[in-house]
């Protein structure tokens, strides 16, 4: 089946298990002769890894990217030319500690997807989560940050906390300054947040839940700036329909909005409209960058939303594959809260989903 | 490009314009000797018609269903069998009325899809939108209400209007009571909200909306019961994403949501994750019947936000082709709300999105 | 499934059975602005007729193709743009004789699709084949001549009776003089053998198999000049690939080879192989204009092999569907060859698969 | 693309190029719980590499399968069990001259695929070929042998040498004693024909044009016992469409043909019909196991025409990337003929293709 492959043009298909070999990918329909910056690459995935603050998993992995196929032989640090054909690459599972999870063998987590899974498949892999776990996350990372690179240098995109467990930056933030600023302000706090002082308080919060062997949900908002007019595919493939599938596609993710959003639903006709100012230009982006499905120029606005990690330190009701009752500590190493690493892979969904449609768009007019 | 294309083993392709001959489609995946009531198909199609409330457009189309292949054929008003090969329709566009559009030949109409489709294919067809219309949709709901027919009876799905004009119903009200019973209250009012006292408001804002020349937006609820545990397809063709992809599609969606949705953004983990209570049930459903991508059995449960209509009977500022500041005040029929014709939508893409997901899972497992 | 499908990018869904209300298509992926020339659409229609010969089936039907979406408004006789929407057109069936096939109802015609599709369904549509007969490829017919339209000026093709009933032109033939004069040599006789000589003895022998209640095979020769080199996509999909697999799809095909082909398989390679003259240019063409299934500037050269007819008028011995013996004499209206009717089919699904390769090809170079 | 990816459900996407650091390739849609013999992946392997025989390429590659994904950890040597994720897998480039290629670094190889890469993608890997050299066919042995122990056992396929450097055996050993007998003989000579008289004969014509630098070409016959009828898809993915495409994908192939093939082109309907002498029973077999492009219940038979090898070791006239004549005599380390390898890799794509269609049989009924 296709559950594993994204994209029509450029195509991602993903493999691996959490506590597997290894994880990694297969991009295909990238451009020959496109100029591929691989330590970049290896940036992003490191913006992905645990460890980074002390609310994240203590799993510790070296996540060093080894690139299979695909690229013409460069010089170290050089970019390198992408050949057109597949471009393969993994990620060796290093640090994966399987005993962890024997307790769990037959065991279901709450708000996991180890029944479902096993009620899918008729066998489980109860090694870490398996295939559910977000370690597949680190190949969308890998593909997405080589998708950032076949897109024109124009398009510009940052995503970022927007809210954690209960706390909140200002929305209008999002569309304010350049891309480029928010950048610079969210990587500057290990939570993501460009908003100092909020980020303080979401930091304070958090300390508290995981003293309690709690987990924090939230908000993730993305701002990408530079898509021309035109991107996207009537009716079924409309721009933000694919945006969301993709956010939604990531492990925790319960809802996704852009422009006005669920707000927007309670709004009026008249307080709702952008009205035009010139081509391609508008008063107001209620409609988040995008009308009927196709972008018209304006900066891209999404939010997606997170619910907290289901992993918690704290004893709760479940069942075994025989049905019985059974109580369950999670142990293992997990974060306290899901959102600052969840940037970066939101990051890759949005590349490789514009990425794609860019590609498509080569394709529809005759002139 | 696929973007006109539904799915992967149930595959629908829509075709038509707003003010063409006719709008239709394709479905191709009807499993051969599937029983297929037509006269159901046909209830399903009148109820997304307009005019069937004061707030909606004044658009007359008979909107009858012409069978092209893929059935037997058969005595009237019996079902009929499939044959396994594609069933095409159509839909007549009888009641066109482009002289409408004349005077927006050169205008955008703001928020609306006029400029973004000229700017992605080099040229517009201003009569009643083209196929960014939402008379597109009509063939949606034909084949969505094939796909219920063909999935098991114990699959029942309800939508309603939930939230309109910011007045709502209790958000409980979903999960209460059963499929059939919502049903019923749904289509007991032409606004197809399920509490009478809530509906009875709504109707009494939309009514000074539409003196205004206003429109309003709202949220739709979804549920589903029935589905078995094991739908849904790792990795991103998780079912809630490809869900979300479905209703994303639909005209005017700015957001979707399933199980906690937003809301579970703000909550923690020990407060959010659902307990087993026996194999397959859970003490709560926050989670919406999904996790991990995959259906739990428990109820589906989304949520989907639609903007205010952008067709005003108000002055509005824009520009036309040549980027000159013009102001146009939109005639042509249009509705106050799109969401009561909503409904039958937000059915057909959960149908068609299910039973794809229904077949796909007949070849997971070996047993 | 995808099998009522073809293409990537210009995407052909076709449908219909023989003896339901119609056959037709939807053609998606056509570039928003080409400019289509409907009239040369129903020429192409016009030539792959029934009654055009006195070795045809009598069926009449007036093929006449109703456009119904992804056209922009035209005057009559004059080019119409494409909208860049899904183009979906239709063919009535006016002169379908169910009642030829009563006597066929539960018998399996031998070497007929009649067995295998009720094997397949768990049910037969008995009336003309359904959806196995012939019938379908009008769709394809109509499609095929879009996709020329589509494709630059400079690639022509021809496709022509090389051999029937066992006598044949000189394979030298297809490669020499240009393809302008190859059309008009090949349209000039009903049995479109471009060699009169040939053609004349071809006649005699089928008037002699006509008498008998016989049938005759035979083989489509194909030629392409002025595709560019770079066409076609490794791995899988190299262009004799899809080519390939384009004709094997066509009623009655029982092989196809390209270039050298089988006779290729008899040779050493320091005579098979083509010499570079120039960039682009050889000695030879025993490649068939395709290396590592990419196009290399040459003419493509195809040869495809149809088997006779399975429908004579002759007793012959069989089984029912309770799988007692029988004897069948088919009846119905049936051509005692399907060649020269086979030679705009083979031309559509050409131009289908090339057109496919071109769009494919404007997305794989950075430059 | 998709040109890197076979199959709609069992989808396989290979990767690497001749001299890269791997190819290999992720196989999705196994069926979770599937048991899988990973050693005898490994012998089909070894039975495609070379240096098997004095004709074939003296390159030495280990060829271990490394498994990275998509599989339940195991006892070595014992089966292991399908996650029902994808199955990732490498093999790694080990013994790569690639200094064998610097003479070739801007000349075009005559009918190699060297001139239409570089025109495809701006660019060139001159090293052995790059993607374009059946080193990349190692993946597809792999997953072909995957494919295999999906179907069901009743499923038997041999593939042999039939014809080779002009000699062949005679045609009718193909339908005559059971599968596993002509496995049993294909396999105990190194040519890969059955027929060890034939295969003497072979042997020496092959001698002496290894001698003069010289390759011959030959054809592969194919046959597969205990397909069930009704597998196949109709109308553009017929069962023998789809195989003809997996054939020609296959490096070197020329042409392809199933039942009668191209003499049946020569042949009359009366002569070639095959009468039904039970349900599922036929007299002859001139059909090749299919009818309307779906499986009959009889043997599946097809032959594949491959060209001599391009690359002898005799001057040849060519130009360089300027142009230029030149002369150029390939060294590197090639076979003589490509048959005897060739064998394996026509049985993977066979099973590829089956075990698709078998999968996807399972959703077209339903009883």
């Amino acid at each position: 089946m296709a559950g594993n492959t994204w994209g029509q043009i450029l195509r991602l298909t993903t493999f691996g298990e959490s506590h597997g070999p290894a994880v990694g990918g297969v991009l295909d329909g990238v451009p020959g002769g496109t100029l591929l910056d691989l330590e970049a690459v290896q940036s992003a995935v490191n913006r992905r890894k645990t460890g980074q603050n002390p609310y994240a998993s203590s799993r510790q992995e070296s996540d060093l990217v080894e690139w299979l196929s695909g690229l013409e032989p460069g010089a170290p640090g050089q970019p390198v030319r992408a050949l057109g054909t597949p471009i393969a690459f993994l990620v060796r599972n290093t640090n994966a500690h399987s005993s962890d999870y024997d307790a769990l063998q037959d065991v279901f987590r709450p708000s996991h997807a180890d029944y479902t899974w096993w009620a899918k498949f008729g066998l489980r892999d109860a090694r870490g989560g398996g295939r559910a776990s977000a370690r597949e996350t680190v190949a969308r990372v890998v593909a997405g940050d080589v998708a950032r690179q076949i897109l024109p240098q124009s398009v510009q995109g940052v995503a970022y906390v927007e809210r954690l467990a209960g706390i909140g930056t200002d929305p209008a933030l999002l569309e304010s300054g350049s891309v480029s600023s928010l950048q610079l302000r969210t990587e500057s706090h290990p939570l993501r947040c460009p908003d100092a002082a909020v980020a303080a308080q979401m930091e304070q919060r958090l300390a508290d839940l995981k003293e309690q062997g709690d987990t924090a949900g939230g908000v993730v908002a993305v701002r990408v700036d530079g898509v021309p007019a035109g991107w996207g595919e009537p009716v079924f493939d409309k721009l933000h329909a694919v945006l969301g599938h993709a956010f939604l596609s990531i492990n925790a993710v319960k809802g996704v909005e852009f422009g006005s959003g669920f707000s927007g639903a309670e709004s009026i006709g008249s307080a709702h409209n952008d009205s035009f100012t010139g081509l391609g230009t508008t008063a107001t982006n209620r409609s988040g960058g995008i009308q009927g499905g196709i972008s018209n120029g304006n900066s891209l606005v999404f939010r997606v939303a997170f619910k907290p990690i289901a992993s918690i330190a704290q004893p709760q009701q479940t069942v075994d594959v025989y049905g019985q009752p059974q109580v369950v500590t999670v142990g293992g190493r997990h974060d306290a809260t899901v959102l600052p690493r969840a940037v970066p892979i939101v990051e890759a969904m949005t590349y490789l989903a514009l990425a794609d449609f860019y590609l498509l768009q080569r394709i529809n007019r005759t002139t």
